[in-house]
């Protein structure tokens, strides 16, 4: 499922989703990642003071955003009942299907980027593997049978606290049709790609990844980061 | 920071994370998911009841769960002002630190599995990247600088809704030490590995795949899942 936020349906997407695609792509190796432990708390916390967290999902008390005994990092804490409601990363799962030398694209229905191309991904739920989520993704965006192969593409985004899991996977049949989330979908040959019309800078790294390894006849997993221009 | 459940520093563990150790290793790769939507809703939907969110932590009041519109699970929804709290799955990012032909370990002084030994990881935080926070937890489990490498283990375990990514790493300096969660920390040969006294199941599978693709000397991702074994 495609979220808008922290929403599905039709409501506005928060600003932050925006950052996704309104940045050239930032694609960093992650090569030699030595670091203070204090420049990552730092980022961490000003980031959770931003927090729409106002009270506890637990007893329903107002919570306070203060370090935990124990712990090194600005949490959501309940004085009342003592729980803590912790913010973690989310996963978007995806595939890029193959169809013959053709790739499924889907044109989005919903914000952000309403009218751009993407590869079906979506949120990973809980209580599914990573794999699944992607074949799910698949069914609900583009009617979409596939059978999963590897990982291919893993990338952070660290300013909305998302990672990417981008799978190859095989379309097993060719009838795809748009899902509630498409307003289109279309298998491409490589000289149809919209390549200035895709939704995502993951996608375009997969896309570009899955074309470059096919004519090289070896598929190897990437990995990354992707970060707004100013950094 | 490895939390207990949901929690850090001295409080039990809820019981959904002991099954991370309690189970023998059921490692799929990941082929041929061809599931249907029903399959995976069925399940997301009877963990989603299971949920201890009771009230908005935007305004106070109590939630219901119940299929927002556009979606196809139960969430817990505010019908005061309209929010939804979703929850999904965690990502836990480690590495594994290597210096010279010896592999760093951490003996934890944390449940779950208080004394046995694991590869330094944790929750990763919002704001980071995945191998940044692979990085932070060497860092805070054993004062130890290293430099990730490439993502090299990918597991799901669909029953804890968790997402282990762990990274080859590059030990920097073989000055390590203890910290917090940590009763003591060595550099193990492969003959030192205490292999019947690891914590988790993914550490197993990870310290296997590095002596073999070591032996070879071509080190390829791996990526699956681990289920209970009654599954």
């Amino acid at each position: 499922m495609i979220r808008k936020g922290n929403r599905r349906g039709a409501r506005p997407a928060p600003p932050s989703n925006e950052f996704l695609l309104g940045f050239s792509v930032g694609y960093d190796t992650i090569l030699a990642v030595v670091l203070t432990a204090r420049d990552v708390f730092q980022r961490v916390t000003a980031d959770t003071r931003k927090s729409l967290i106002k009270f506890c999902n637990s007893c329903g008390a107002a919570v306070r955003f203060r370090i935990p005994e124990g712990d090194t990092l600005e949490r959501a804490v309940c004085d009342a009942c003592g729980a803590i409601q912790y913010q973690n990363p989310k996963i978007v799962v995806g595939c890029l299907p193959v169809y013959g030398e053709r790739i499924l694209l889907c044109k989005r229905a919903i914000e952000p980027r309403y009218g751009l191309w993407t590869l079906p991904a979506g949120f990973m739920e809980n209580n599914e593997s990573a794999s699944e989520g992607a074949a799910r993704e698949a069914l609900e965006e583009a009617n979409a049978r596939v059978e999963i192969e590897d990982l291919y593409t893993v990338f952070s985004i660290p300013h909305i606290s998302q990672v990417y899991m981008m799978f190859r996977a095989r379309l097993l049949d060719a009838a795809v049709s748009p899902g509630a989330e498409s307003l289109e979908v279309k298998l491409a040959s490589e000289d149809e790609i919209p390549w200035d019309q895709l939704a995502f800078a993951m996608v375009k790294r997969t896309l570009e990844h899955y074309l470059e390894d096919r004519k090289r006849g070896v598929f190897v997993p990437r990995f990354g980061d992707i970060r707004p221009p100013n950094r």
